[in-house]
């Protein structure tokens, strides 16, 4: 799951081009070539040495639990005087708990099954060639990140495993604690034999690392923005390496005219209020006309009885202005807009969706057959809630974000999804007639 | 196979500010919007109707070879008055043949199974939720091309059959051909009551329509450059939707010192001889030093044989610099280089390799593996000509071009590259507990 806030990277587009941002550049750009040397040797690294090492930093994380919290502290330290606020605070702050959760992560991906060396499909050709498609590591992955500092050890082991390089550039309020996270993952590796420069921590604080990184044709390949919509929309728009786009989620949920009201009820106020701040909640709710006098006053009160306001034209909303049917409140706040049919459901959807998560409640099937065909969107639910769109609840064990976008991945991503393909002939001589 | 030159509009990055360029803007923009609705209903089509819709347009484009021939003889007296250069002028000229194996290739692309509506996995949640991922059409797919007429038939037929609308910007050199090509499409879209819009040629007298095209995020899905390495450069460095690289090739075969000499002259030969003007022909040919004295003469008289300039550090060659080993000639010219050993070998061809096919001649089994195992590139051959790399051979039947890049797809890209996916999930009022 994404996390909802932009922090400073958002905005980042200049080019500096004094002293400083060229060591800056300098560091990038080396940090990419080393990553690049280590991902040719982790791509062959074999599955059960891989397991191995991650249960190793696994251990490594948790047995020096007391530098990363010390670590941590000097973070949250100046980010208290910074006056951030509390629920940024929360995000960057790690405790014994969090810190065994985040050990625990590695050793989940540790048991996962290796995508690296599957072999997709193939064939044997009339002359004989032998063919396969097999799986292979993208190679360098770039991950631009905000303030949570789990992501940092998240990221090491989903791209680890999956055999690449990751180089990670996270937000500059948590530099203490990704550095300490980075430096007890690299002696890990060292430990096990294995080049450290697998994972590399990018410095943050200078802005132009990010396009450093975002644009290193060559030796990046790829980049995937996780965080708010300002920051995805930077990188993706800077970026001069392939980008993976995770996460902004405007999500409807549509009560249809054949909809069970205590199902549609329990699932918006699940999709509200489960999580509000995460990319699969649900933004608005969409009431069909026909059983608007029954649905709107059930839905309000119920929601209201979470804590949550609505944003609408009815009576006892807040009034609401075209920028709430586009907006990703990740907050208790809910548009509700009553809709004439699922023609209109489906192009409001069009209009103001993100392509996320979608969801109809209704008993009619050639309702949810048409609503499940005409939404364009990563996931599309048939009474269910929308915080089911998940790596974890797709059953992918581990998850590097949610993508919206249609090339290459598209919804939750786990290994597969950081892996490319090659393609291997095996013959005796063949060539290719005129 | 992607075609070898780059035209005009390899250059292209200026951002026009006039008012035609705002005419051009708005024309591109119009065609991207009315492109995005039209795919929406393609999106549904049945596979029966698109194929018969292919079929129709097959014979449409057969039936009026006489205007399709005649546009083209307007394309070619502008390009001779222009000097072009006689191999550029044979890829522009049409045929009566010509024609009529263009109207085959929709045929053939109707024969292919159908990409959309395949299930690519499921599973039940322990909650009972039923969840399916299913192939979905990309939307709308943009391409920019070179000179050769025929791209614009065969890339609407992938698309269409793939359930996309396409928005073709072919070379200003085959204008008439292109537009008359598209009349004959939408009319016979139009006859079906399929929305012409779902094909649809944007302008190519002003090379900023390139730019609109690439940046319309939101309207194209992905751009898809096809020719030479000017014009897939521009397209990748300016474009703001997702772009899938095709094609270009400085393959190598590496002869390595336990390779059959007369197979692996024949293979040099074949890979370089064959068509020496697609991306899958031989470039470099990689000579181990232990078997040198007997197969660098080997090789070069057969080469010579079939007219093969050799560019290399060897006497009775063309003496070699920097840039031969990394030129992707196009030509009967190959470079040729005496190498220490696999090691070297895979080194050069990380340094110079543009990732698309790569070759190695052994009959030692550990060297074939290493080889596969090291080299990183869509496609590696062992003991096969590097000329295999291409979608009809690997049993694809339609090809959209090869991509290069690791996201997405890698190799020959067929119907289901020009695809995503959609998670579907139904369910009976499920909830996710905090």
């Amino acid at each position: 799951m994404s996390a909802p806030t932009t922090d400073e990277l958002g905005s980042d587009e200049a080019t500096a081009t004094d002293a400083a941002d060229r060591g800056v550049a300098e560091t990038v750009l080396a940090q990419a070539r080393a990553a690049r040397i280590a991902s040719r040797r982790l791509a062959r690294l074999r599955t059960a040495d891989k397991n191995a090492v991650l249960r190793a930093a696994a251990d490594a994380v948790e047995a020096q639990t007391g530098s990363v919290l010390a670590a941590n502290a000097e973070d949250i330290a100046r980010a208290e005087t910074d006056g951030t606020p509390g629920s940024l605070l929360d995000r960057l702050r790690l405790t014994g708990d969090r810190v065994r959760g985040i050990a625990d992560g590695l050793r989940q991906v540790a048991g996962l099954p290796d995508p690296i060396g599957e072999v997709l499909q193939g064939r044997t050709l009339l002359n004989g060639l032998s063919l396969r498609q097999v799986r292979v590591p993208l190679g360098v992955v770039g991950i631009v990140y905000e303030a949570r500092p789990n992501v940092t050890v998240d990221a090491f082991g989903i791209g680890f495993k999956s055999g690449n390089a990751v180089l990670l550039r996270g937000s500059s309020s948590a530099a203490r604690s990704n550095a300490e996270l980075v430096r007890i993952l690299r002696d890990a590796l060292a430990a096990h034999g294995v080049d450290p420069n697998a994972v590399a921590l990018v410095p943050s604080h200078d802005r132009s690392s990010v396009t450093h990184l975002i644009q290193a044709r060559g030796l990046v390949d790829v980049v995937i923005p996780r965080g708010g919509a300002g920051l995805i929309d930077a990188v993706v728009r800077n970026a001069l390496v392939p980008t993976l786009e995770t996460g902004t989620g405007n999500c409807h949920v549509y009560v249809h005219s054949a909809a069970d009201l205590d199902m549609a009820t329990d699932i918006v106020v699940n999709a509200k209020t489960r999580r509000p701040s995460v990319c699969n909640a649900a933004e608005t709710v969409l009431v069909d006309r026909t059983i608007a006098d029954l649905a709107v006053p059930a839905l309000t009160s119920a929601l209201q009885a979470h804590g949550v306001i609505i944003h609408g034209d009815e009576p006892a909303m807040v009034p609401a202005t075209e920028a709430d049917w586009a907006e990703e409140y990740l907050s208790l706040d809910i548009a509700m807009k009553v809709v004439d049919g699922l023609d209109a459901a489906v192009e409001h959807i069009e209009r103001y969706g993100t392509g996320h998560t979608e969801a109809i409640v209704t008993g009619d099937l050639a309702a949810a057959d048409e609503f499940t065909a005409r939404v364009d969107a990563a996931a599309v639910m048939v009474n269910a809630s929308t915080a089911f769109t998940d790596g974890e609840q797709f059953g992918f064990g581990a998850e590097i974000g949610i993508s919206t976008q249609k090339l290459h991945a598209r919804g939750p991503m786990g290994l597969p999804e950081l892996t490319s393909t090659k393609w291997l002939a095996w013959g005796h001589g063949q060539v290719r007639p005129a």
